[in-house]
């Protein structure tokens, strides 16, 4: 992301530290909406939707040189929807009491759920502490040719990990490799769920783990992560694997993903591509997400999406999308808020503005 | 409004493109605290009250020239109570489900309800998606002398559209003509009320429209709007006209409007002036507004207001106001949080600040 | 605090008044996060906590030049806990019915609780209006050597004024004299609870005032507070006095408050000390608070608290506390999250990252 740098300029009748005269706090943001069209076998709808190219945000980040090769970071970002102004709501302790009180519609305000981190740093790497993605997460949005936004979005995210861990965590303490080792790049991060040592069977519930470990070089990353979530109810685990490569012409990318919600077994997988083409980008993606969860048959959705973005500058682009979605095995996964029945088919349609700022 | 632009001066590493270098984000808002009394004949009340003057909010908003006469903008806008540093709730489908819950009290965080878009502008007008005004209403606050602030707010506002579309729309879609038309103005705006088509009779509520056309010249501005929201319990639509004309000594306006909710019907006037005196400003008027939702009465509601506004810079002012409602026909309007019986007044004064940055 | 001044460069076209040229808003705030565990008989809890050495938070302030000797200003903070990135409620009314709902989780937004005042200043003080700190805190916290923060915060806090104007009250009208006064310093306040006359009993609920008055030079600062608010169910009071005296090699401190809540008496001690090493301060507090609401006993819980900052720079630091609370007389006071039985002891420890910016 490129963003604006406030100036800092003069400093306040307090200060008497020269060092502040290095500090800077970067505001930056996206915003993204989309008439989002969706069609299904029992109900289509129509919606003045959210971040179908890239996910709205506000933010506010900054670093301070510590010296020595060290630095101080924050990073505080908040998702909004602006067809209506509403925030998104965060997670507390990675269990499902942390979350926002359903039904709060219009009265979600402004909350750093997207990260909420304050960091050391040193050429030993970065600690990193607060609210941030989850190290499995990454190869999901990495590896897939529509980075998990709109009616594109990858199948893989719709995957039986519907815990509250399975895009980012809460109360996480994370280390991340330093960028000096050559293209390999990693993270670990642990997370906590906070319940007291005495609530039985849930006292673990929330806590978890996750990995990830890459090479990026030229053309070419990989990626492989792994991660697991503790609940009383059935453990959440994923392993997942990525890769792209970067023809010139076009990048080539595609990821498998195995999961497990208590007994459920998941995988799925993503090909696609994005081409660049004057001044656009067209995005190509095919995808597939089944599970065991069904009796004896086997739920399975297979998405095609294609989509263009005509960036009018660096920040602004105008983009359209459009993605089918094919259920089988009594699966009934529908797109952009339409409804269908098992087995049946839906398609989504986007066409929207993207600003960043 | 006159904002703090901030000063964008240097560039985050991952920058690329000059352009750049010719982006700003202008952070502004208004904070506006006011003593409030208000007189009922069954209770009075004292409060420190929000917005006396103008309504207080916190905002971002920045432009980007993408040359040959486009731009790129946005426009994210909070409103919140200075009294209790309380947000107010946004709408997310111009219905009553999307509203936040009953109850929220100091819980409501930074939304941005007053205003949540993202446009696209050339010398063709510009093209505006999110949350808005909706046309019709900016005619019941430009020909309002109190602006539809504090307790001198014309009781056009408190009108039988009392539904979430009376101000603002979520969901929308908006044109407006370009600023080169010498002095016509004018904007329509499509918004989404996002149910399934499966709703049944409710399947089309929320979605609506606005529609206004306006000319400006010299002293003169003279503006008419209609719009419509359908519900299944009964559409609302209004209709309004409103004029002024500055006479250097004072600006003299008016507005009408007609109000439909269902099958009650709904109009209602306002007159009055403002007057600049010095540094200060004097506000002066008289609103009324009828409906026939009355069984054989037509509850009725009269008000004058008085307002004094002093500067003490262009961003900074002092005022007090005080308004009397008088009610006949069964109304019941009361004002700054008093009861009043029905037939009977009630009275509001408001002395506070307001602070611009 | 020490906060970054957005720089206020460039004016929008809008812009006719050379007086916003001297204008700033100043962008600030502290993120800290801490390892927060905590021992207890009953049991046991680790957190990844908010604010161990100081509160997390994000503001926005600026102030404005109005000639002659006056100003106007505005302040707009919001406090956030980084582990997740939820916001902080405010209380709108001064009263229970004005807090947020229990269990909003994770769906609390970014939300002015901290303070959200507009004044107006001259050389005869300040008049503030909106939500701010009462003057009977001030002294709980200038004078705890923890500042009220993390596993240290002295036991005065945790009194039997669990009221929602402990610690700030909305609706607030304060004055405070002017910083000319020779090394006094005071403030007066009143407060709003915003009930409609016709409330009965309970009209008065939530209204209150309280008042502060100090003196500071060289190393000496003392200072005494009263405060009270009233609610049908009993008032509540507090009376509190500090003191320190800053002698070099470490600056010695204590307070004393006496406490009222209807029928229940509470008192309360503190006596502690910041000593500077190197980068570094040490902190030690030592804390008593007893109350009569047992039956026959006295509630009394003692806590004795170590700390150490070591600052990488002016606004980054590392730290680490820790804690023990005694309880005896029926209490049950326990440390970060942990729970213990009456008359037994709980023990907690920090470690975290302190970040301004």
């Amino acid at each position: 992301m490129k963003n604006i740098l406030i100036a800092v300029a003069a400093t306040s009748a307090a200060l008497t530290s020269p060092a502040y005269a290095q500090s800077s706090v970067t505001l930056f943001g996206i915003i993204d909406a989309t008439l989002a069209v969706g069609k299904g076998s029992l109900a289509d709808r129509t919606q003045l939707a959210n971040s179908g190219w890239n996910s709205s945000r506000l933010g506010f980040r900054g670093s301070e040189d510590l010296g020595g090769g060290m630095s101080a970071s924050f990073w505080l970002e908040a998702g909004f929807s602006p067809d209506s102004g509403v925030g998104a709501a965060t997670n507390t302790n990675n269990q499902a009491s942390g979350a926002a009180p359903a039904g709060a519609a219009g009265g979600q305000g402004l909350t750093f759920n997207r990260r909420s981190t304050v960091s050391l740093a040193g050429n030993w790497g970065e600690v990193r502490l607060g609210r941030d993605y989850t190290p499995q997460y990454w190869i999901l949005s990495d590896f897939d040719p529509f980075n998990n936004n709109g009616v594109g979005t990858s199948q893989t995210l719709n995957s039986i990990i519907t815990g509250v861990t399975s895009v980012r965590a809460s109360n996480s303490i994370g280390y991340s490799l330093p960028a000096t080792l050559g293209g390999i790049y990693g993270q670990a991060m642990y997370y906590l769920g906070e319940n007291p040592s005495n609530a039985g069977a849930t006292k673990d519930d929330g806590r978890g783990y996750g990995m990830r470990l890459g090479y990026a070089s030229g053309p070419l990353s990989v990626a492989i992560s792994t991660g697991q979530t503790k609940y009383a109810a059935g453990n959440t685990r994923q392993t997942n694997i990525g890769a792209h490569w970067d023809f010139g012409v076009a990048k080539l990318m595609g990821q498998l993903s195995r999961d497990k919600a208590g007994a459920t077994d998941g995988r799925g997988w993503v090909f696609g591509a994005i081409a660049p083409v004057g001044v656009g980008e067209f995005r190509i993606a095919l995808s597939e997400y089944k599970t065991d969860a069904g009796a004896g048959t086997e739920p399975r959705t297979r998405k095609l999406a294609l989509g263009y973005g005509h960036n009018l500058s660096k920040r602004t682009a105008v983009y359209t999308a459009y993605a089918r979605v094919r259920n089988s095995g009594g699966a009934t996964a529908a797109l952009n808020g339409a409804t269908t029945a098992a087995n049946a088919s839906s398609s989504g349609f986007d066409i929207g503005i993207r600003h960043r700022f």
